[in-house]
């Protein structure tokens, strides 16, 4: 089961686009290297965009919504009904990431890509691809159709929303109870590491639940039978819907050559995913922050990127990256608005 | 020569803000914790404010500028002249603070406090003790009657935007070329640590030029007999009229329970100040982010405080504070805006 081709296409960054930013901000009112990883960001930017001086407002962010059946083993300390119900909150904007959403003037977007549970809303996205993953402890989460299906999904409403709505830059965050099992599952496939390595509280399980949810992971993983080789392979045997989700907007992004911005560990997951099945999609990405999940370090390592915020945030929703989004903003206007060193001349 | 009482009056935290900033924070729709530091910054804005739900909008920025005699010992990258051209700068809205100052659309004021050159310019706030510093290696920078006149002229302009303006979280950064090498100092009479401890390149010095600038600095410090208890003494002694000015703002702020993010090295060396001249400033800071000079670790250390950003920064202007405006911004819009779980009921 492959992906088409338009999914995995992506253009090399843009190298002259670069140099021309770099001259510029040598040239621009300020001590040279002063601006630190600002300056880096905003030659990336500019690398990204094909553009010396780039642009990455209006920001769109899409959450992606999905359940989990190994949350029938006990792996979360929060019931599988918090999934629809904070979908709910989403819609009514009461979560953290609608209040981030307002402050940097992003469009939002919510998508079933598999909630047990239908709601019926003028604002949820129905790109429902099953009603949550099987239980990977007993079976596949999903067929490789499924998680093809739901890469595709992510894909299209990422590109609907840079192609319709203008977006310029794309946050992509999740809700899903027991999608941390789900991003420890695939990051122990990636980076060939004991679970032991990989597992963290989630939303706040005790020392005694992780060491269970470890256990529950190695069972998966030895029954499950995954190539990690195969991306697919990963994410339909112990990967979630909305990670699926989360891989196709990353790569609609990457195609349009729209930066994103990563946020937590299963945002990380998803874009170690994407990487993977195209590797100039990670050219693309910055790291919005480093969350205090333990297997997010790892995520970031196979990415070899660096975080930009370090806030001991644990909360998902885009969240972290949402409020790092102005960080990104601010490289971008300050190559663009700043002046040069010759302007100073007619003062 | 002592301040002024009604500078130095400054109202404990309230703690029965923070304890009602807790409960709500605690009622929010997220796992508990999971905010990380945004939490932490909430109920500490709440304490400040004495307000459970905190405001941080509309944010000013104050650049105070003003020059140093120091300068003719050769201890800076650039020339002397470089601090009016950049005033000019900040007035025509070219520099990196101007543009981030519009990003998050914060009033923004220039004050001079002292440069050798005198501008006429309709947005420059007038408040000139004398026209630069003198050279600290010859003789004490300023009067003790001037170093207490700029802290009040800071104070005053600091009060006159939150009365004025309603400015409710104030930025505060500075320009003036040679106030790297007043801050090494000053923050080598606070610490007791030798110039090397706290001596860095500035704008750009090369590794031999920041050993003469330790030579400089061992001199002054030899030969002012400073009383490191008395941050007048200090101030006057090697200090600068932009960091005199810098502290009495930060005391303003305070006095009238508004949040201030401090920024760089010069700005967390005025911190210090402020701190020593009346400890409960401190309790109304944060600190931005930490920049690479060197001598800015050994200040936050001496204000026991965690800075929230660390992008390598170097600049001043009070650029490092307003690019991490928005992550207090973030902190009090969250406590104020999110849904409470009973409201998930009503869904």
């Amino acid at each position: 089961m492959d992906l088409p081709q338009h999914v995995t296409t992506i253009e090399p960054l843009d190298e002259q686009a670069r140099e021309a930013a770099k001259t510029r901000m040598n040239q621009l009112t300020k001590p040279p290297g002063s601006l630190g990883r600002l300056e880096t960001i905003a030659m990336d930017l500019a690398a990204m965009t094909a553009n010396p001086q780039p642009a990455v407002t209006p920001p769109g962010i899409i959450v992606f919504a999905a359940d989990h059946g190994v949350t029938a083993e006990g792996v979360s300390a929060f019931p599988q009904e918090i999934t629809a119900q904070m979908a709910k909150n989403f819609l009514h904007k009461g979560a953290a990431i609608n209040v981030l959403a307002s402050q940097i003037d992003a469009s939002f977007r919510l998508v079933d890509i598999g909630m047990t549970q239908e709601i019926n809303h003028v604002n949820i996205t129905n790109k429902r691809i099953k009603a949550g993953t099987a239980n990977f402890c007993e079976t596949d989460a999903m067929t490789k159709k499924e998680a093809v299906s739901a890469v595709q999904a992510g894909f299209d409403v990422a590109q609907m929303m840079i192609e319709n709505q203008g977006i310029r830059c794309l946050i992509l965050g999740e809700m899903g109870i027991g999608n941390t099992t789900a991003s420890s599952a695939m990051i122990a496939c990636y980076s060939k590491k004991d679970p032991e390595h990989v597992t963290g509280p989630g939303t706040g399980l005790s020392p005694e639940k992780i060491k269970h949810k470890q256990h529950i992971l190695r069972k998966a993983l030895q029954e499950r039978t995954i190539n990690s080789n195969d991306s697919i392979d990963v994410l339909a045997k112990v990967g979630g819907l909305e990670i699926a989700g989360i891989t196709g907007a990353m790569l609609a992004a990457a195609a349009h050559r729209v930066p994103v911005i990563v946020d937590g560990f299963i945002s990380s997951t998803a874009a170690v995913t994407a990487s993977n099945i195209s590797r100039r999609a990670r050219d693309y990405m910055f790291i919005g922050h480093q969350s205090t999940e333990p297997g997010h370090r790892l995520a970031i390592e196979l990415l070899n990127k660096q975080p930009l915020l370090d806030l001991h945030m644990r909360l998902g929703e885009g969240s972290g990256a949402a409020l790092s989004f102005p960080i990104i903003q601010a490289a971008a206007a300050l190559i663009c608005d700043m002046a040069v060193f010759d302007d100073l001349k007619s003062y």
